[in-house]
């Protein structure tokens, strides 16, 4: 079927590259013309700006948004929506807030434009393996959508099936869901990624004392100088730590175990927030999640206030500063 | 080549087992003669106490304990250290704590008996599909028992190789590795388990907010009722988060999303607690690995003291409370 | 100097009573007529509405509600936006988030009305020893209600000075600041109570640990049997870690150190949860406040589904569920 | 009475100090000398070595050491055991681990020695105004030394009395009390200094959070500039949570509002992590405890391999790195 795309980076373009291949059409458009022409010579078509990418569509229209998470995504939206008529469907492909996808959905609701929302894993194993699609909005909408959800998912592939699952609904398997109305494809890719950081932070914690194990604050008998690139190999196999994130971990380290590359700053993006977020508003401890962001908040700070302050209070207590009246 | 093996329970019965299959021999000792029995049925030889163990074992002589942390290890090291000699090996593949490993073997060393010490993981999957192996010991040792280990170990298999292992210690591949002298076996299960405990509270969290999304509590248009087998299935597809750990999951959440067979009394063992002592005495901050830890430690109580005492604070405060000479 | 009071609850009531006890004037007004009747009693002047309470006052009007956050709140404001004039200032001493108070004065600042946050702490002590106040809001209006604020607050007491605080605002000493422009009155009490949470927590798990201490799962020459009470007692006499809390504290156990009369469920408030948010906004690590709201959430859940699907986790790879198709 | 004491640190001296103002007598011997002569001047009797020390010292002798955790304390108490006899009392009060009082005691035992240890906690500040102390031993030893403890403590002073306790120990109202058997002094100082850390760290995330509320990353309306001095002096003034850490903390703030003289690196003691140790073995989850003392860890780390980590897995996964068998 025929999908426009609006952002055609990393993201965008592979994603119309694998509709392409699968026989779909497109109409492309971004602000930069040369992301533009490579997809057009991909079999693309051209669209100069959002005007003409909704006049090359055919009604019923379906706009994919493949943008940076806030204002422009939020202007595209909103541009569209001006230019799409009832039962055209915007898609919303990028990290948004789901909450936001709530109010847009309610905002185009009376114009009778759907809004769908897709929260996308795969980053640049996509275009080959496929996408893990969340997908939220109304049924009619993501139903005249599965061809294209069809053709980007990875498929079943060598993945073995899960023994119990007969008889329930197909497409997870396949490696997209309709998790629920407006909004539920960004709320579960969300979590997906707050499970990402625990998962990450628990690799990092347990490196982090195979690495010390050899410190000489041990006593001599308790030292070990482990190879931690043969222990993420061996976890590979048959452990019960095995996952996509160790062999990650194992190919860095086969490169280079002391991870001399990286300055350990560690960035975070919106979805890990967000988790804290709706763990509070839900009143679910979410110790380890919230965990794992703290320790990306703190490996970006050079010095913490935090820190000085206990200094301070221990330079207070251990008597080198003395107020006058010292208080029982 | 020859193994006595010493607790022939899931996990000892079926190593000999997988040894049987692979064409070594066997002599099996353990306190129920039934276990034993089943053994000899499958092809080993039968030992009627640890002297006859020993005495059917060829020097140099290697006998693998497969026994509870603990006490029955200790006695049963005890035992053999009297019956062996010089250049016999002991191998004690249960889940040690590495500080004994390190005692014992400091303890053999003038009788010239060797002391290795295996962290197998595998559960019962091992027998079929093979043991994942953390070996200590000294390399003289551990490199006469390599014929055991390779039997033992999954192989190779269908995983895909870690690109940039090329000329490393080829045994981590096949799923075993020489992690370093004695006690480094054990330490390195530790700090798999230690991990595996993060791994599973993130999983546990994010599934936890998820199932609590559709909560009254909440605005009604951010109200999702999630489909949480479908949303595990769809996560082992492609996706970043995909792992062994989330194919158990998405196993038992297609069998019943409502986890209604659990209490939610979550045991713990020595390792989790182990890996927190070693963070703390090398001054690593294992802050998700703890948290982790404690949230079972959580599960067990009842009714926690610290919370009461929070709603006595609170009551103090609160104002419900008089005391006498309130203090500013 | 004259006040409008609306919501005469424990913490209205005793705002007007100690106002009046300092020679203030107060015009009252509550929906339950018993409790204007009790500080009418008190020498306040009665409001049957909200028209009313506005007509009795002087201009320019000083109105402080006293109501619960959120919807109350939110309607008596909107109310009194319509019944007050240009000058006017509307007071909110209740627990509002900080970010309403910005989306109320933008509301207000139109009309020229003014709007002032107070963070007010103290509880039921307040109306003896006074309350400590953080005061949001424009200079004007704040300066305009400082015979207010000055009369409610404790005053210096016996509570010895800061050493070093020659020279700067005086306020503080006695009890009251002008934290900075609408919102930040509630956002320094947010953060009060943040820690608040965090300073508990330390001291429960602290005596949870000395509780356990005794357990039978200790080694014999390591258990003790701790007089709780007593420590609590000699920790507020010299020791680092003497505070208000910890006076509560000892006050608790000293009537049963078993603290029998608690279920161990304990509330939150929305000020410990919208700290988390403000920390996660600012990207500041607040691990240990975070923990300790946990903790409170934790405490509420009969069962837990995190921990259950801990358990369905081990039943997978302990072997005891057989997926059909074991994935490596 | 009589007390030898070893080690004539600021803890030590000053501790002899108290003594000796309030009529009692001391033997004192410190490797240093000049140590031992600036006491010998305050009315002191001088000893050059540990057996002078005990010769002085009238039968039934006390000698209290005030040494470093560790090596110094181990080889002090294993010479004073050979030099004392039965009745004998040595007192430990360092910092020691109460593990090491248990060992220690019942080697002494056979001689009939009794050994005493002393959590000490007030610092500095103790000289004048008194020492909180908690105690571990037998009864006879304890009770025999009482007069020591009564003159070192600070007793009632102004601090009002928590209603309830009559009848109660009144030690503890003095400032010291008989926590139990031995170890106990040292096991109830280890959880203070616990829970120190955790009121700390909590305190520390509330002013963090105060100070980043003026960041530019946040909207324009809800940016404050706070006065952090003012806040701390006002929570001072009848808020929940006052304590002595937040007196000190409003001192350092009056001096310096950005601690310019701190580097953010900040120590523990063995306290905080043995804390964390019996938690563990206890099975109590010491959640924010853990925090306080990884935050502590954190501070002292100029890169952290944990967070390389991070950043090579997510390099993994973003793409930038391209293993050749990519795993689905």
């Amino acid at each position: 079927m025929q999908l426009g795309m609006i952002g055609l980076g990393r993201m965008g373009g592979n994603i119309v590259r694998r509709l392409l291949k699968d026989g779909h059409t497109a109409v492309v458009y971004d602000r930069d013309p040369k992301a533009v022409a490579a997809l057009v010579e991909a079999g693309a078509t051209r669209a100069d700006s959002l005007e003409d990418l909704v006049a090359e569509l055919a009604a019923p229209r379906a706009a994919w948004g493949m943008l940076p998470a806030g204002a422009i995504t939020e202007e595209t939206v909103a541009a569209l929506s001006g230019l799409m008529q009832a039962d055209d469907t915007i898609i919303d492909g990028g990290n948004s807030f789901y909450g936001d996808d709530v109010r847009r959905a309610a905002e185009l609701r009376p114009k009778g434009i759907h809004y769908v929302d897709v929260g996308t894993s795969g980053g640049v194993w996509g275009l080959e393996r496929g996408y893990c699609m969340m997908i939220g909005g109304d049924t009619e909408a993501v139903d005249r959508l599965d061809p294209i959800f069809r053709t980007l998912a990875p498929g079943m592939g060598e993945i073995p099936r899960t023994p119990g699952r007969e008889g329930r609904d197909p497409r997870a398997e396949l490696g997209y869901i309709h998790a629920g109305p407006c909004g539920a494809g960004h709320f579960v890719k969300m979590i997906h990624n707050g499970i990402e950081y625990g998962l990450m932070q628990a690799y990092a914690e347990g490196f982090d004392i195979l690495r010390h194990a050899g410190s000489k604050d041990l006593p001599e008998a308790r030292r070990y100088d482990l190879n931690l690139g043969d222990i993420a190999e061996v976890w590979r196999r048959g452990s019960v730590v095995s996952s996509w994130l160790l062999d990650l971990t194992a190919s860095a380290l086969a490169g280079d175990e002391h991870l001399e590359d990286y300055s350990g700053f560690v960035e975070d993006s919106g979805e890990g927030r967000w988790t804290i977020n709706a763990a509070v508003e839900e009143a679910v401890p979410a110790t380890v999640l919230s965990s794992a962001l703290y320790r990306r908040f703190r490996s970006r700070e050079h010095e913490s206030y935090a820190d000085k302050l206990l200094s301070a209070m221990r330079r207070g207590f251990g008597g080198h500063l003395e107020p006058k009246q010292p208080k029982m």
